[in-house]
């Protein structure tokens, strides 16, 4: 598809169908809309639109078809693989504004929501009703439910909790034909049709504009008390894992680990003093239930389990204070590593849960072999291994090579082991150069005829999720 | 798109793709092929063939475009909206032979089927590792696990335990254009590309054949409690699940009910004597955990509860015999129904929680109106209504436009408040034609494209979900 440059009179066009003072042409106020929170290079669109409703966000890409302009939705900007930057310029959508819950429903165990909603505050209204929402992307502070959908977000809680698509049952978007569509509701359970949310989740604004979520609600037990483990190796946290679940039918809410490399790096930025520093690995294990001594009972059990398999004493973290301390530097390590290294390139992959420990072995031994800091941490529930790849090297060309070849040693490794290449930060165009290894012809196939299906201009998000030809 | 008959020559093709013996042209052993457990018109296919593997169903797809012959894949034929009938002849394609649980794999918590495995079957090979596969539709027995994956089946734990799909975690299938696809694996989590087995769940066999599923699985707590609860109104039965969610912050396994037609039908048919007979509706709740005194406290916290709300004292089945009554009961009770009438609509409406109470109170007035047996039924927990209407009109034409006017009512009631038309039977042939009325031009459109793209000569299951234009 060829674009056109977005052009004065468009300009004027966007001005009439939202106000003057959400369209926002001037380069030195678009800065902080040319990149995410990826290491993917910068990109400034021609014109920043924020609309405030769907209608709007229609009208804005009838005009970007007529005008043959890419159009490029963003949430809050804190997506790691550049789904949100305008690579080939023209309009960039934001919902910034679109901030309002609008209805938590307690009587039909639901929440509505404009999709400009931190999650942070989306939380926080459903607990004002003895809700709960609990997917928790450690960017919750900062990033956008509406992001979250077009992501499928994951976090911490997605072993036992699910990941942002598994809540949501009610979709309002625009589509590239103009059209507003709306599927689902305040409906459990819905099979009419082929399932248009499903359809949309994920799809990080390359087939529509999520301009309205519903998402069901849990109740949120009363009390979650954590267990910090330290082991000498990944696979003791592994095992740890299974018999926590299978021997001791347990549902642990989380299940983290963090190496040496990040908690040494947590404890230097972040002036903390994370326990067991000296441990190779702690696993990090959050049990919860209604009834405080049960699930202290629990955590007796689940470390006695650890010990049998030869961590030290573990720390039961079961106040506010000491959880706090453990989670704000597991949340933070990602930014810690930033403010430690001046580039930090996040890989997202994951394996089955058996291959993690030869999957975090590959990574110390690539470490050792290019001499840089790479530090893995994540999810051992999911088999979602963070992989961050720190920049040491000041040569430019030197640095994408050695970025370049870790990345491709980790993804054949991974791929081999009937991994994938993203677990929860999505393909954007950070990952979409991988597509190809990822995926067989077929799958590229089927997911290229969607993509037609929806948006056969390729108006919207031009240049991520899937490859070139 | 015009299709032709099945030439002999194309047998002769079949019988060369598959074994001969796998082939079944002969009306008289076909009669079983030619319905499901829906009230749906009986067809018979031209030719069944019954495929053991995901390329000899390809050889067949690939046969049937070339031959311009319809197909449509097929499970065990326990459909309830004729999803599996050969409506327009062609070819019926079975999985029933394809029914081998091919791996649980307890150090990942997956299980890898083939899709003619009876769901049962499914869920006894997990437990014998120690893990749950908890998706638990009324026809376990029977049902395929494939089929569950097509239709997105749900059941009695949907509440806490979700559908179908959301259990699935990759798929091997085979496309209208012969194509084999595998997307995903054991991986808890993945955003690679658009998500593919979220497009096959629930799709019918409209937009593949489903010949593998991988499964995630979790652990299943060691003792559940059910507590029968006698209340004079569906509405107490409502606030009292919300209450044991919001306030007690209890996730019930199940959130069932029943009203006093039903019982009463069971009682007679099954020769049971299920108790509080003479109770207006009876709600059924199950709670679960590993200590069953914690499991006991909270079931007495539910009954006081529901005698706040003006239950009766509630029966608690605490043992596997009362356990089993309750629970043969309530599976058998569409069954049941089918004995007792010569014929049975089985509808599914979905409905905000909150309207629930005002739904079964339009049924019953629909009951009075017509003058005919309707049994509504099902769970609260999720919303999702059963209304059975049973026939006791002996002229086809009047019994037909009873019927209709009975669905119409109940239809436009459940989408003037914000239902559905289906939540876990699919729309198959049976419900198509309240598509345009339950979706909008623009939702419509979206589903014909989706279609159109994947397989634009409409070769796989035709006049099935898609209403005609």
């Amino acid at each position: 598809v060829a674009f056109k440059p977005l052009s004065a009179s468009a300009v004027r066009r966007l001005a009439g169908i939202c106000a003057p003072e959400r369209v926002v042409t001037d380069p030195a106020l678009l800065v902080d809309y040319g990149h995410d929170e990826s290491s993917e290079p910068a990109c400034l669109p021609e014109a920043l639109v924020k609309v405030l409703s769907a209608e709007e966000a229609a009208a804005v890409v009838c005009l970007a078809r007529e005008e043959r302009v890419p159009l490029t939705p963003r949430g809050l900007g804190t997506g790691l693989a550049g789904g949100s930057i305008p690579t080939q310029g023209g309009i960039l959508v934001s919902t910034e504004l679109m901030d309002q819950v609008l209805e938590v429903d307690a009587g039909n165990l639901m929440v509505r929501t404009q999709p400009g909603v931190r999650t942070v505050h989306l939380q926080a209204a459903c607990a004002e009703h003895g809700l709960y929402y609990p997917v928790d992307p450690a960017s919750l502070d900062d990033c956008s439910i509406g992001g979250n959908v077009a992501t499928n977000a994951g976090g911490a809680r997605a072993y036992k909790y699910g990941v942002t698509g598994d809540y949501v049952r009610g979709i309002e978007a625009v589509l590239a034909d103009g059209s507003i569509i709306r599927y689902g509701g305040k409906l459990h359970k819905n099979v009419t049709g082929y399932d248009l949310n499903k359809l949309l989740v994920g799809s990080e604004g390359t087939l529509g504009i999520i301009t309205e979520i519903t998402f069901k609600l849990v109740p949120k037990p009363r009390h979650q008390i954590d267990v910090l483990v330290p082991f000498d190796r990944l696979a003791q946290g592994v095992e740890l894992c299974l018999r926590v679940i299978r021997d001791s039918r347990l549902m642990p809410a989380v299940v983290e680990f963090i190496e040496r490399g990040g908690i040494a790096a947590c404890n230097r930025v972040l002036g903390t003093c994370l326990p067991f520093a000296d441990a190779a690995v702690q696993v990090l294990i959050e049990l919860e239930g209604n009834d405080r001594q049960q699930v202290l009972a629990d955590c007796v059990l689940l470390g006695e389990t650890a010990m049998e398999l030869g961590a030290r004493e573990p720390l039961v973290a079961d106040n506010a204070t000491d959880q706090e301390r453990l989670w704000t530097a597991r949340r933070s390590l990602a930014k810690t590593l930033k403010q430690v290294y001046p580039q930090v390139t996040a890989e997202d992959v994951v394996v089955p849960l058996s291959e993690l420990p030869a999957t975090v072995e590959l990574v110390a031994g690539l470490q050792q072999k290019y001499g840089i800091p790479i530090v893995p941490f994540g999810h051992i529930g999911d088999g979602n291994i963070h992989v961050d790849i720190c920049r040491t090297i000041t040569d430019d060309g030197k640095w994408q090579r050695v970025r370049s070849a870790v990345i491709n040693e980790l993804v054949d490794f991974v791929l081999a082991r009937g991994g994938q290449i993203t677990a929860e930060h999505g393909v954007g165009s950070a990952k979409r150069h991988l597509m190809k290894r990822a995926l067989g012809p077929a799958e590229l196939k089927v997911m290229r005829n969607l993509k037609q299906a929806l948006d056969p201009e390729g108006i919207l998000n031009p240049g991520k999720v899937l490859p070139d030809d």
